[in-house]
């Protein structure tokens, strides 16, 4: 038996950048959040702590900011494409790159002057950025915690049945979710400013507008719709998590409870994960990983 | 020595109430966290295991459920003194009781089916309603997580100096912060619905309105802007972190650095608190505890 | 009307710092969140944006630093004591310090060097110091996240009724809690380093020795056995929370579940908060503010 | 262009069983959550709504309380491979299943009965299983949260600099991890009681005897030891945040700052990835995913 190294990565994780851009008195905003992972020949740190192919982590957090003043943050996935390649290019014994960021929005305060701000709750946008030393770069786009729900329009049954199986069918119940979604776009020069509001419409669209036999259901939808409405996109990635809304009994108080009063459950949860794809595709990749 | 029980109180948690209403196809939708602590005759309890007196946590939570679907939820603060007056009323040994509600709030999904909806991040409205035996009503109203942030318009200079003082002045900074506020209501019948966009627009306005030269003025300034603006409130509490924005120092990469590119840190904050009211203000009794 | 400033502080929270002292190979650790906040003559402040009263945050940041180098960081209530009583005492217009600390703690790696660590989860030690212009100092300690489960031994029934009670009583259930305690010593000058662990035994074994007929009962009892415990502590504060776990019903599956199987609940859940004193305890004053 | 379902899977995620073994007076416990995904025949139920080959997950959280009464619960691995078995093996549409396990100790209050507990804090001990139709099952070992710290022993120089870098040198400094690692056994049938002190001492092991130069030598070297030490583990994959501790600046103060006094920062945090395998291992298969 002989150990050996197998894959790794390292890199700086979380560097929070705001970039503020000043046109007169009208300023705007990017926050953003920015975490790198970089490979190559890095058997000699691991095995002797030869460190000569580490470009520090801390480097790379300079990087963020130096880009950031040189180029500023447009899309985020230019931004994390310009990092990826940079690190790539740059140094010799890195051979991949892997950028990801996340950004929070903004808006201006209603009646306010053009450099006062609150921050969108809510959804954060995200996207994964690859690139390595053949050139190869792969960019998925996303968003996380965008919660939605339908009062009805859904419905659970006809299902498989075990000795375990207590479930009622229902023909008529709360559909609720925090959608985590990220699409893979068809090449990395993808129109992101305009894809991003299109994908996002497309999910909202799609769960509002399926009558839903079950959150699988939903989910496929959601994916279809898509990259139907999204020409730039080949492939959806859908994280569902079922928030149980439990219609409360209240016949022990004389009380009907016809699809009113709910108590929202936090553990446990059906967690629905499925894959939605243009079947010409091109080959993922390291895109996901 | 003798030992002896002091103040106490018990209750339900964080019961996580959805109440639908259906208007036709039009459905609405309230999405509130209900908190319930009771006090009263309970020396029997903490002393002897003597439960006469203690109405189950596990009733509180039921009553949630039986007043949702009987009253509604209107006004969350409507809601509050409904189940505070309830114990008090009902149950001879409660002498007390505090009812705390946070109301996470939604939009419907725009295009969508008058029953779907998608979640409003960020701020959480939020009420604090306590009522006693003697039919003393008092009602707080407020809001947390309302992130705010100015890029201009901010100094701070001319501080106290000590022998650990490093910090160099500003007469141009990033004020940002994540706003918690309350404020204090007259009397228990205030148009709590009209108030609270009123109060929100207020503290939104005078953040972004305030040329601030700390955030002890802009404190003060939201404050104050809460009551003249709402005349029903004469009592605003606020605690603000100063979420610090650090220009990072670009000089060693050639560049430089003029209030465009901004480390976001986590820990430590500045924590700014206080209280801004009315100097007829009625007595605040137990309104805040 | 006339808009005033009420009661106001200001400080730097969560400092985090960890002082190392090194006696030859053998390595000590100290790894702690520091929170201060301090009062005075702030109207200029908040008023007119006069910041000439205001040590800023930053200053204080630093001295927390600067006093871990001079002074160690020991037990720390003396350290808190230490930095309330420097900003009352150095700075003419700061008239009162509180001073919250978290401990973190670690333990040596067993057979590893002695610079080698390994951090002790669980349980948090607090404390709470605060100190006036008049001299006046008062100290809290105490404890969270210390998570204690009785699988017998705990009884409630003979509850109040009403027409929402649903509850069953019940003779023997799991008790669970995480207990946030403080207790007030009635000196500035306790034995810190000798009273934390006796006080913590005491919250255990009363905890473990208590036949429970209500968690209030052994909130009780457990703030009983500190003050018995620990002469120099005058008062307890508690804070349980009632982790629900309730018996699965496996009788739609032909089985029984005597007290073997429980569902771990999240929310909602039952909350005790109780106070139990020395009936000659010297007041409190601003002790727990 | 045609939309397809790609790879999808569904189940109950976070299901929290606690499991009482009463040995007379003598009770045993068992903390655990527990997150099943199971795959196979579901194109109908997303593309058609047909959802009769999908076993509902309030059925998965039946069965892991029914399993808790019949079977116990012994080490989660063992667990883990009952309920993912059992999902194979008894539904024909159920193609694969994966089990995830975290288990919370806990430890007897010293001189309490022996039906009293107190939570260990810090690390958890964690599980994942697969199991598909052609039986074969992987298994997946590990812990996290495990927070380790040396004061010595570490350097960090000679690594790589671009135009970036201003990262100084050192020979001597802290370094600190929260450890997520997890070990693949080679068989399904190893000793998972006895090996997971085993693993998680050698991790302690090689963290505290590990002069570093790099935190990637230490990944390595941890990697390796629980491959060395535990013959029935083929690969180790660890995630390891450089928790940075930043010694202060106090020359401003006229002190100097020998190791003694250190800032710990929350964001951005270094991250080092990587795996360690026995050359001749066993594919992977699905074990990881």
């Amino acid at each position: 038996m002989a150990v050996v190294l197998g894959p790794n990565r390292y890199g700086k994780a979380e560097t929070r950048v705001v970039r503020v851009t000043r046109d007169g008195e009208v300023h705007r905003l990017k926050d953003c959040n920015v975490s790198i992972a970089l490979s190559g020949d890095m058997e000699g740190a691991h095995l002797r702590g030869d460190n000569s192919a580490v470009l520090p982590t801390d480097t790379q957090k300079n990087t963020v900011y130096a880009f950031a003043r040189k180029h500023g943050i447009g899309e985020i996935e230019e931004f994390a494409l310009l990092l990826a390649r940079h690190f790539v290019d740059s140094q010799r014994a890195i051979r991949h790159a892997r950028v990801e960021i996340e950004e929070y929005t903004w808006s201006r305060i209603p009646q306010g002057p053009p450099h006062s701000f609150v921050r969108n709750g809510g959804e954060v946008r995200t996207c994964l950025v690859h690139h390595d030393e053949n050139g190869t770069s792969t960019v998925v786009s996303g968003v996380r915690d965008l919660v939605v729900l339908n009062t009805t329009g859904s419905e659970f049954h006809g299902f498989a049945r075990d000795e375990y199986t207590t479930l009622a069918p229902t023909t008529d119940r709360i559909l609720a979710t925090i959608v985590t979604a990220a699409w893979r776009h068809r090449t990395p020069d993808s129109p992101y400013g305009a894809c991003y509001p299109r994908a996002r419409h497309a999910l909202l669209e799609a769960f509002a507008g399926t009558h839903s036999l079950s959150l699988q259901q939903t989910l496929y939808e959601m994916g279809k719709r898509v990259i139907t409405d999204c020409p730039e996109v080949c492939e959806v990635r859908l994280s569902l998590p079922n928030v149980h809304h439990f219609l409360v009994d209240l016949t022990p108080f004389g009380m009907d409870n016809d699809r009113e009063v709910y108590h929202v459950a936090d553990r446990p949860y059906g967690l629905i994960e499925g894959h939605v794809l243009d079947d010409a595709a091109p080959e993922a990749s390291f895109a996901w990983s």
